[in-house]
């Protein structure tokens, strides 16, 4: 495995450099690859950028100003991706990847060099680390990227991966003046129109079963359709569900093809939603699992349903 | 004006010490209070702990297991209280405060001795400082009470007011062993049943006008009295209505006695919320103002929207 100085090494003795993010990329792959394109661009070298998908409008800040090149690349990086299959039709360049860069305890190497901090909350910690260690200067606008992948990947410093590690390098990230609090509005304080009607949605039909332990929004094609929410907007939804108050298990039923449901179910402690999914063939983590069923709408959640509340009476008697 | 070592002199040779916090007690108030008491107490002081309202149910966490005493106090400290009206019912005590700690650039200093840090983004950050000058350890319960302080007081780090000070004193905390994302789950994370109704009735009958650059949510007695909402929950939903992307100023107006309707209003940049609420007598800062204006809900709504275009028309000039 190789470590902080392995990547400073490497990097330093690099040029015409092809960074890498993941497929359906988020905050902290994109912050990684726009701070370190910044960072070796002012040490004078040609850096390219790809991702199999487009930037999100959200995200696009993050590459302003940036000069990329035009090149034939001799050196490949991939910053926060875990696994090959994670750069999506990019894949190809995996097996040709000098150096990964990550933060995922899961991480597949794949790359001839591997550097892996799986206790990071975010690949961006290892970024802020290596980007003095080449010589390079923290500027706003690289802080404003770091901190972007930090804050976004922790939750806004909500989630357990925030570490005390963590919080430190955004302190330093401040200084080296990140815009930490409009950062934080457009990220966590701005909701779509789409993600509004999303909302309507679901407080007006979201149902509580159990005694209100139990707590299900459909998100049927209809519901889908008609609000125009995101991938992102809807992957956000199971949380609120278990956000409610006495909740111990919510979920949402979500419509695919052919009469098929996938279950998102989230967790409140010391409910499992790993165990309840594990029952209809999935699978996951005490706090968020996975499983999908077939069959019409009323019969599948009565099912799933009927699951959790025989999970909730095995808490109870405890 | 007094310091950090003024305030550690002061209590390491006090004993019988009420603590009082302000009313409508808040996380930071109350994580100052619970955390100061813990350490007092390991002192081998003798301390009480008084409050106006009751400590909300969310809030009793942080009081558990402290073993207060009933006695004449003979020192009094405050926590977080910027003005001694602040204090409510218990506001005789004011002019008898010996020690008044705080982080309000606007405190109006009310005691004997004031410490007041207006850079702090939290009261606990300060206190987070006094215990170790007192010669008394973090313990993981006194770190749990400092770090709700200071999440809940900067909006879990989202606000402008947590500064890289705040960010290093929080890591400190995680060290000393706060359970940062469970207390944030609890804080940011949980919505009680009232509140899903409100958002309900929010996110369904939110209004947009303007070219949706304004948005208003009516607050009306019946919507409060059949969603069952709390101060709180009314408190935070001005904030809500901005959110909406596009919004530059978003309000609600909210029913009071005798056809008066307060408006509550928040600005995203570079609109300006203190300009449109003055038209009509209020104040406030850029970001968040209010005022009050009498008449019919419709008309009352017609004459704030229409100020708001303006406001917004004018921007579009500059």
């Amino acid at each position: 495995m190789a470590n902080l100085e392995d990547a400073a090494h490497f990097l330093r003795g690099a040029d015409k450099i092809l960074i890498l993010s993941h497929r359906s990329p988020d905050g902290d792959t994109l912050g990684c690859a726009s701070a370190l394109s910044r960072a070796l661009i002012a040490l004078g070298k040609s850096v390219m950028f790809r991702c199999a998908d487009p930037v999100p409008p959200k995200f696009t800040y993050l590459f302003e100003g940036i000069e990329y090149g035009e090149f034939e690349p001799e050196h490949i990086v991939t910053v926060d991706v875990a696994d090959k299959t994670l750069l999506g039709s990019l894949e190809p360049y995996g097996d040709k990847t000098d150096f990964a860069i990550d933060h995922h305890a899961s991480c597949r190497p794949f790359a001839k060099e591997t550097w892996v901090e799986g206790t990071a909350g975010a690949a961006c910690e290892l970024i802020a680390r290596l980007i003095p260690a080449l010589g390079a200067e923290i500027t706003p606008k690289i802080a404003d990227c770091l901190y972007t992948g930090i804050s976004t990947d922790t939750g806004c410093f909500r989630y357990p991966n925030a570490s005390a590690n963590t919080y430190r390098i955004a302190a330093d990230l401040l200084e080296h003046g990140a815009n930490a609090a409009e950062i934080n509005r457009l990220m966590f304080d701005t909701k779509s129109r789409a993600a509004v009607a999303l909302l309507k949605r679901l407080y007006g039909n979201m149902e509580f079963h159990c005694d209100g332990k139990c707590a299900v929004f459909c998100l049927t094609s209809d519901v889908i359709a008609e609000t125009g929410a995101s991938e992102d907007d809807l992957d956000g939804v199971s949380a609120m569900v278990r956000q409610v108050e006495g909740v111990l298990l919510g979920f949402t039923l979500r419509e695919r093809e052919g009469g098929v449901w996938k279950v998102s179910m989230r967790a409140t402690n010391p409910a499992d939603a790993s165990v309840v999914c594990a029952k209809f063939g999935g699978g996951g983590h005490k706090g968020a699992a996975g499983c999908s069923l077939t069959g019409g709408l009323e019969d599948v959640k009565a099912r799933v349903v009927a699951a959790c509340g025989e999970a909730i009476k095995a808490l109870e008697n405890k």
